[in-house]
């Protein structure tokens, strides 16, 4: 297997989403940075920290079957020499499903590594109320 | 009022949930880095973004009148030249309850500004079940 080189941070968020529709485990993996402190959390769920959780937490997801295709608007930048920050809206939908996309936020972190741009961090959360957040009005639950 | 220079995002942190404890506005906002992109997540809301909505939502928070406590646990960090991530637990309580803490999952994210480190980026969602995150079994809801 030859290792993809990401050469910015979008290239490496387009083959994030790419490995996520195409359920593939190791496009994914091939995303990451190969840190222990990597952080992935999936909407409601808990912490995958490291490798070896991470990479686990995506088999479970891919081995459901169920195929994801993602839309990203609204995406709020940061960025750095060596890190960037992208805060995204993900509108989701189930692949043969006529539901109305179900609106996520994510927090992607991308890290420049020795191997090219990297994942460091995924966070994903649902939005209330099922609308496009740009439509919410705001809530606060804290 | 003299504003106050953090020299470490450590330093910030501290100040962000001690604002957060103290529900004090003028406090909490001079955490945050003054910039458009800003991004506040609370949990199970929406996305507030830039200086005016981010205030907003911390005003409508301390209007509650409910104060709380925070106990940080788990923390991962990733930390450049001039920005600091920090994925943590939030064991948080509602003083003058006696329920066992709430935990929450954060990811905070600090920039170096020219009035010293300042957070960027907060987005934190619920954990299921109720349980530590250290005790969860993996939960996969993407």
């Amino acid at each position: 297997m030859i290792a993809t080189i990401f050469s910015s941070p979008q290239e490496a968020e387009q083959a994030f989403y790419r490995a996520f529709e195409r359920a593939h485990i190791a496009e994914m993996m091939a995303v990451w940075a190969e840190e222990e402190d990597i952080v992935c959390i999936h909407p409601g769920g808990a912490r995958h920290a490291g490798l070896v959780e991470v990479r686990e937490s995506w088999r479970q997801i891919f081995a459901s079957g169920q195929r994801l295709k993602f839309r990203l608007a609204g995406a709020r930048t940061y960025a750095a020499r060596t890190i960037c920050v992208h805060s995204v809206l993900e509108h989701v939908s189930v692949v043969g499903e006529q539901r109305s996309p179900t609106p996520l936020l994510a927090t992607n972190i991308y890290v420049l590594t020795e191997r090219g741009w990297r994942l460091f961090l995924h966070h994903a959360s649902p939005v209330p109320g099922g609308q496009a957040p740009e439509e919410t009005p705001p809530s606060i639950l804290h």
